[in-house]
């Protein structure tokens, strides 16, 4: 398998940093290909605006989507839109390697997503969901938290982790056709001590191994849906 | 009032421009004072690591609570957040204004709160929900989406708006204390005409002139919790 990790930490030395070194030497030593795009060693810049383009469709109004769908056609991606595409195209696998900020990813993985998954290329024309372009690739969010489980739990103060990924799960990773493997998640990664941390590792280098082998997450399929109004069959 | 109007849209004569113009216009003229920081025209860079400080806590490992905290303490922060950080702490609201991508807030806004709200200045020490430090404080979301209402209900495709924004809304408004408005939607505004988008400004106005006794959204309080775990009381 080709597995693609995004990463996205500022510390190289970050426990973030320790488990994608970790994917590399796991995945490695199993024969499969790792691409890493290691953000900030990078200087990967995550505004999405003119700057994605050599190409103008319209030089006076700038609308993002018309101008991915052109540049899709003619080739106008800058050099490092281009790059990420070609390694998002190519991969099996799709692993996103953030710390959870604000109860979402980091703004420099958020605007890869912004710049990369171009109108015309990864999306449109009826490609999405289960007729998505990246369907029969999977993806995986591997995240740490500055807080324990419970307070992510349903019950718990910040309310179900799940939930609160639901916009990358759904909005991104389904979006494009991805099967949406369960998280893999260290918990509160400052304060459990280095024995923890290396449980983490062993536990991410499981999950690792079987990444081609675990049941993705069940999101509903377009059957379920009225093709018109695409709203839920009886509701 | 002060109205704070945090602005992500790269184009300035798309119907987001026109929403922040159009907000300028109606509150200045009900004796509000306006400040907008225009993210793109500003230049914001929303790439969150040691680029946001002029000092170092600790010049090897960079941990960016850490050194959010002693920024704080030292007057540590670069011009540019700074700047930010008096806007916000003098406001009375706070609104962003963006377009929906990806199901969630453009990356130069994600990071533009990622650099801003700094561990020791807006939360931090037990000041979070309910003693936050922007307690007293409102906040809405003024978004346009590329689709059409029904997509983002219970049951459309996409699922609820509501719960798409829980992550903005209790993770990043309601952490740090503020009131949150009802977010007001202008949906899909590339394919609903001229007519419509000026009844969406003109509903749009009748928000802002209410701002101060719109009934915000309903959060569960502290008192919900034990104090302990954090989880549900009775859960």
């Amino acid at each position: 398998m080709n597995v693609f990790i995004v990463h996205a930490h500022p510390e190289p030395q970050s426990f973030n940093g320790a488990l994608t070194r970790h994917a590399q030497k796991v995945l490695t030593a199993q024969g499969h290909q790792v691409v890493v795009s290691d953000l900030h060693a990078m200087g990967w810049d995550p505004v999405s605006d003119r700057r994605n383009f050599v190409t103008r469709k319209d030089p006076i109004f700038f609308k993002q989507q018309q101008e991915e769908l052109h540049a899709g056609e003619s080739g106008g991606f800058v050099p490092e839109i281009q790059a990420e595409l070609e390694k998002l195209l190519r991969c099996d696998v799709l692993i996103f390697q953030f710390p959870l900020w604000w109860f979402s990813v980091p703004a420099i993985l958020k605007g890869w997503v912004d710049r990369v998954f171009a109108m015309g290329t990864i999306y449109g024309s009826g490609r999405w969901f289960g007729t998505g372009v990246l369907r029969g690739k999977r993806a995986m969010l591997s995240l740490t938290t500055g807080s324990g489980e419970t307070r992510f739990s349903e019950d718990g103060l910040f309310g179900s982790l799940e939930q609160l990924l639901l916009p990358i799960h759904h909005g991104i990773f389904r979006f494009t056709g991805l099967d949406v493997l369960p998280p893999f998640v260290a918990w509160s990664v400052a304060h459990v001590g280095e024995e923890a941390r290396a449980r983490y590792l062993e536990a991410y280098g499981q999950r690792l191994v079987s990444l081609d082998t675990t049941e993705p997450l069940r999101f509903p399929s377009f059957s379920e849906f009225e093709p018109r109004t695409l709203t839920r069959k009886g509701a």
